[in-house]
């Protein structure tokens, strides 16, 4: 392994610091954000619409609208009939799908380049021209149900995130699921569709990226063409969510279902999100995840599973990229015969000497190549780009911010990564949750 | 003390079982629902207007609202002076007041019964013609965050209960404070107040309950006169807020603030309300309380402060009036040198022990007996009748509910009681907090 690493670092050492993608971005009148990527090496193109709009804006009582709307936009227009979109698409040759997260909802289409000026208006016409009756309601509705029980319902792991990320959040509607709260969704109506439907699907709210083999120039032309018709929702209002009181009692809680054959132990911080100009301690938190739960060289997995042997599993995460405050999660699986609680002990002593004893300097440089080495990768990988730029955008940041964020994170100092750490793991704001099947001796309240 | 209770007993036993309230209940043309309750022997009139509005029909963001229109009705009105309200009922011998809860507002003034045309003429004014300005919301927002601090800040308990109550609701506005999230509260807008007040303030949105020394036609003639020509809102939606989803896993927390004198700990489940011609479950946990809390012959007084004497004050209480689902909460504050953790374990042992003995008859026939007395007094205190009835038609129930609640109540058996403790005290939908000052030597993450 040692000698595996000191190759790539000769490797990487090699490859050029950076270079710049080929974005180009404007804005149509009405208010629409366009980012170009260029990449013209195979003649495909990559065609997403992102809304500035997801679950964590939805109205409370009808969580999982903003979902529920994704899977009703392929249905009918006034001119498309219900399921003719993405038949288009695959007659064409192409792909197309879509996803919904707390901060955006996007469609996308990767197809030959010379389709996409269809599928600009085909995608054009379902931001403003969606016909729904109530039987779209009725069976679509099913479907999302479904959906619930394949991801959330079967899986105690998704069931017991949930409980944990609502008592994460105290006021902020990242407590809430995306998918929605099963009786929530089950009172979803065409009414509550079509008045999320109004308020965001608008092309004030969206952004248009388009990667793949295509000149600024022509995106430009169609993008008027298409887009630039349908008028601003004036309506739409600054995007301003409510925001977390302080937080100030460590809460814990164990979640106990019988189909659990491995425990394992969460615990999630609330933490601070990239912002627009100001990403020094996302990048710090980005890159202290990495040192203490990034694979197999990390902190945790070196303390906890090489050396005391406790866990045969440990990370960390931190998802920067957030419209709000976000969280920082550990997870440790125990080895057999340890207990949750000596885990959770281990996980802490683990912390504290990590600590003490600081940001070993080669781990630090060792990452910091890695997070070179995968940008470059990534402007390889056109779609991995357009995601990351509507993603970002879509999350309240920039273009210059996405542009800056690999210099932001080599930046970093062992003192950054430190003080974020100090800054960010405070108890007060943490959930620890336990995963385990129900115990036949436990002590009521423990 | 057991003579005494016998004596009690005694006198209890020679009291009639009940007597109807003198209560007239009607509605007038724009939806204003009145109720009217005589009591003919001191010239005194009681006069409340309850909104069906508090602080858990804001909408996200603006928690406090409420609670900030409610100073703010005192301000003027077109033709009423700020202050001249309150002025105007001390010059005529009275006193008046607001207060606000989760599920309403109410105002009321105490004054002699023939000054009661003109607090309708005033109250009804201010239902509509109020007159706010930047300047009044400058004022007012400093004297409400100066009651949080005074109220919330200055103790923590009350900060506890804040981050107790967040973490026990994960969907339902319950979770977030009365009186409002401090950073939520600075940002309190005219415009906020304003959109609360055009929502809510509305004769079909308001009950007036009017005590007293007067007569129902007299009411129903100056309730005409000026409540009764305010028109409707049409825009006022049935309440319906969002519910919780299933709670499937046990949160505990600590609380630690360095002014903690005395640690304890407080554990609160989600209970199901009382609701409108269904009040049985409502009733058991009414009296289960009662039993386990209700002062110092309670089961847990018994278990915990006499016999084991691990704590020096134990407690239970159900609010049961309420328009969506409340909290069975449990209060333990252990004797010197006693721990948290063995203070809680001693209350969970007391509660299987509870449940594995069941309910003594000769208890639970004293309980009642005692809510009898206390609903023949309530009768004698015509002030107490008319929160009574306001809170609970505020709270979704009818005339007839509050009516029939003694009976209710008296019907309840000991299986009852026991199904319903089964039913609501499932760790599932609990959070335990402890409260203390901060632990020198605190293993991270206990």
């Amino acid at each position: 392994m040692r000698f595996l690493a000191g190759v790539a670092t000769l490797v990487m050492a090699a490859l050029p610091l950076r270079a710049e993608d080929m974005v180009t971005d404007f804005r149509l009148e009405n208010g629409m954000q366009v980012v170009v990527i260029e990449d013209h090496r195979a003649p495909v193109v990559m065609h997403m619409v992102w809304y500035r709009a997801g679950a964590a804006d939805e109205t409370p009582g009808v969580s999982g609208v903003a979902h529920f709307l994704e899977h009703l936009l392929f249905k009918g227009t006034e001119t498309l009939e219900p399921g003719e979109f993405s038949a288009t698409v695959a007659a064409n040759g192409g792909r197309d799908n879509a996803f919904t997260s707390y901060d955006y909802t996007a469609y996308f289409q990767r197809i030959a380049a010379d389709r996409l000026e269809l599928m600009m208006q085909m995608e054009s016409d379902r931001m403003v021209n969606l016909q729904l009756d109530e039987k779209d309601i009725l069976t679509e509705r099913d479907v999302i149900i479904e959906e619930r029980n394949q991801r959330v319902e079967n899986s105690p792991a998704a069931l017991m995130r949930e409980q944990l990320d609502a008592a994460q959040y105290l006021n902020h509607r990242y407590g809430v699921p995306i998918i929605g709260w099963r009786h929530e969704m089950e009172a979803l109506s065409l009414e509550d569709a079509l008045a999320y439907y109004r308020q965001y699907y608008a092309p004030n709210n969206a952004i248009l990226v388009v990667a793949g083999d295509v000149e600024p120039a022509a995106v430009r032309t169609f993008a008027e063409t298409y887009y630039g018709v349908i008028p601003p929702n004036p309506e739409l209002e600054p995007r301003v969510r409510p925001t977390e009181p302080p937080q100030t009692a460590a809460r814990r809680m164990v979640f106990e279902d019988p189909r659990v054959a491995q425990p394992y132990l969460r615990r999630s911080y609330l933490a601070p999100e990239r912002d627009a100009g100001d990403q020094e301690t996302a990048a710090a938190l980005t890159i202290l995840a990495e040192i203490l739960g990034g694979g197999t060289t990390s902190f945790l997995a070196e303390k906890l599973q090489f050396d005391a042997q406790l866990a045969v599993y440990t990370g960390a995460w931190y998802r920067g990229t957030s419209f709000d405050d976000t969280t920082f999660e550990f997870v440790v699986v125990p080895a057999e015969g340890v207990s949750l609680a000596e885990a959770e002990a281990a996980m802490d002593q683990a912390m504290k000497d990590f600590m003490a004893d600081g940001v070993d300097p080669a781990q630090l440089e060792r990452i910091k190549m890695q997070l070179r080495a995968s940008q470059i990768y990534a402007r390889d990988d056109v779609e991995r780009l357009a995601n990351r730029y509507g993603r970002a955008l879509a999350s309240g940041l920039t273009i210059e911010d996405v542009k800056a964020w690999p210099d932001v994170l080599q930046a970093v100092t062992e003192e950054d990564i430190l003080r974020a750490a100090e800054a960010v793991l405070d108890l007060d704001t943490s959930v620890t949750g336990w995963l385990r099947a129900p115990q036949a001796d436990a002590e009521v309240g423990q």
